[in-house]
């Protein structure tokens, strides 16, 4: 009799997104004139062509694979040395920080890491998680059994939560109680705040006194304007004995629909037995990489590692551009009509107040309905994110700037 | 302090192919010049060319996502309609397997499936795995915590395990007791051996007596040449309540640089709570799936969207050809000289008795050193594949018809 993991049973029906999606089924079908206008400003998805530079090695990598001469069958399980080394050299030596090269493990994408990560820790660890958060760290949570029920508000027993709010500029405080596992995620999603140095290193000084484990989720790095924030918790000092970093080409790149991230295990960091000896990490995820995994296909880890070339990164930058001048057009509209905007400064989200007196899933009816412009409820984050809703600025220029011209009217209406 | 997962504190040092790597390093360092004329007969890795269809339609894809019209971001984690569905037409229902499209979930590879299935099984289920047996399905249990230490034979508690012989012609008995989760190979790695449509009915027929679930690997199916074979377990009555199945394009379409596979799981099959309630697993696959994974990467899924054209089909055929026809040189080759061959016939791998007197390692040791032929020794796939090697038909053409050269020689001499 196969015996199937309940903890399955645990989750919610709802899912954020599949219910937003849902939402905008039925108003589809009730008005189908009013849903051409639609305008997503929902899920936080590229809109923009792929670079070129990224197009063009792929397609090269593709003839290569059509000769027996230049063909690639199964690459390296933790990726090829040509990208692990442009990205150890690109996005953390040159920025200070000494990570080796076989400290990257090239995935096909940071929600897969992040998700997978835990299979390399025990089930005894206590789990600490911002609220609001990215749905994805608590619910493979829930799924590998470190969790209890979910309350009536939806938090899981068992979890340390870490409330995020304006006070805090929605960034968490250390915890009371003693975490083992902490999620960070800077430029964070949904609220695009920024850990600032001071605050890292709070945490980075935290989890090396409680031989804790911070995962630290950099996926929109590279949207930070500000040169006094840091990119990577290795800018940190002491960040290698106790951080897991992962990176993402999916918004710095257009990469998406592509699918290709990596996660950084410094060879210094540890995990214990329950006898309480310290285990270095690092082999247990190359392990889990060499049995579990097979590689991301070579032509993708070629159009990543062009990304790192010099028409690569000023395509990137211009990518990056684009979506924080949409950005600025979204707040300064938001803010012009007494919202009160928080993120879009270093990250491609704002957070904004609702309107008072409206929960977070009313605005996204009002916007929806009145509008026809699609954000996500903060609510849809953790019960932390009541009383805020989130645009993203993932979008065409046109469509920004016409989702920034509704959002006055409705707001002035 | 954070607790490291200490079921892989278990797993042997020495995975095969590391262990294969190792000593081919060693002989290579010591002997330059022989180490020049090595043939890889070993892992069973593609080497022939990408077919065109798939070329071409990955760079079709590739210059789609090079303009806004017809960028793709996110698809949707379970894979697109249109290779969902062309799997579930050609692989299935032509054949009269009554798959749903929907009933296809889009991966970037088996070994990563077969892996993640273990995800919605709870941790209580007796688990049958035949012996030899591709390392991934032991080892990813031992990861998962389902076993105890592994013997000195190298075999985990708490795993019932099938031997394979040739008294069963290399396709396990039903065991004594009752399992909950098995796996089945066929066409087998590593023995080539093929399930007949009678030991399916068996397997299916016990597993729904049972109420097990059979997980199913089908990575060669497409070498199956005898049309009186299986190609899948829904060809079996009784199977879509019983069985998970995996195919993968790896072996196929030449896909093991690019990743693409899937994984079947209809919508009957059911698990059980501890209570004894069913419930259906395809939800919960859905669900991983979304969670835990964010899709397979556009490009890739048109390219393997194409092998399913009418040049695609064709083009896969040939490859088929040219890996069966070295199969068939290999083969020859090897019972000319006196050895005891299975498989070859409808797979790419040929299961072989070691010359009288020799263990899998000394036949390895002796193919490398005296004929730079590199072979996979039996015993690295389980206690049971002691007393044999692995010759993989995965070459050119060139290298199978020298490899059978040297191994006459090697033999005679």
């Amino acid at each position: 009799m196969a015996k199937l993991n309940e903890n399955y049973l645990k989750l919610k029906a709802g899912y954020l997104f599949p219910e937003i999606a849902r939402r905008v089924r039925t108003f589809s079908q009730e008005n189908p004139e009013l849903a051409k206008r639609i305008i997503r400003c929902g899920i936080g998805d590229v809109t923009e062509p792929l670079p070129a530079a990224a197009r063009e090695a792929m397609c090269r990598a593709i003839d290569e694979l059509g000769a027996r001469e230049t063909f690639h069958g199964y690459g390296p399980e933790q990726g090829y040395d040509f990208l692990r080394s442009a990205i150890a050299q690109h996005e953390y030596r040159s920025r200070g920080a000494e990570i080796e090269d076989d400290e990257i493990f090239i995935s096909d994408g940071s929600k897969c890491d992040v998700a997978n990560i835990l299979d390399i820790f025990g089930h005894d660890n206590r789990i600490a998680i911002p609220d609001p958060v990215y749905p994805v760290y608590v619910d493979t949570n829930v799924m590998a059994g470190h969790t209890g029920s979910a309350d009536s508000s939806g938090n899981y027993a068992g979890l340390i939560y870490l409330p995020c709010a304006r006070e805090n500029h929605f960034m968490p405080d250390l915890p009371q109680e003693s975490a083992d596992l902490i999620y960070l995620c800077s430029p964070n999603n949904p609220t695009g705040a920024v850990a600032t140095r001071e605050q890292l290193q709070q945490w980075v000084n935290y989890a090396n006194e409680h031989r804790a484990v911070i995962l630290y989720d950099t996926a929109y790095s590279d949207y930070i304007c500000d040169p006094d924030i840091p990119r990577s918790i290795y800018e940190i000092e002491g960040a290698q004995s106790c951080a897991i970093e992962f990176k993402s080409f999916s918004k710095s790149g257009g990469f998406t629909g592509v699918r290709c991230a990596c996660a950084v295990v410094p060879k210094k960091l540890t995990g214990q037995t329950a006898e309480g000896t310290s285990q270095a990490l690092h082999p247990l995820w190359h392990r889990r990489a060499a049995t579990k995994f097979n590689g991301v296909g070579y032509p993708v880890q070629r159009g990543a590692a062009a990304l790192y070339t010099k028409d690569g990164r000023a395509q990137v930058q211009s990518l990056i551009e684009h979506y924080m001048g949409n950005a600025k057009i979204l707040r300064e509209a938001a803010q012009k009509v007494g919202l009160e905007v928080f993120g879009g400064e270093n990250a491609p989200y704002l957070w904004v107040s609702n309107p008072s007196g409206l929960t977070s899933w009313e605005v996204f009816d009002l916007f929806l309905t009145k509008a026809q412009v699609i954000i996500t409820p903060g609510s849809g984050f953790g019960q932390c994110g009541e009383g805020y809703f989130r645009i993203s600025a993932f979008n065409s220029r046109e469509n920004a700037v016409e989702a920034a011209k509704r959002l006055k009217l409705i707001m002035i209406s």
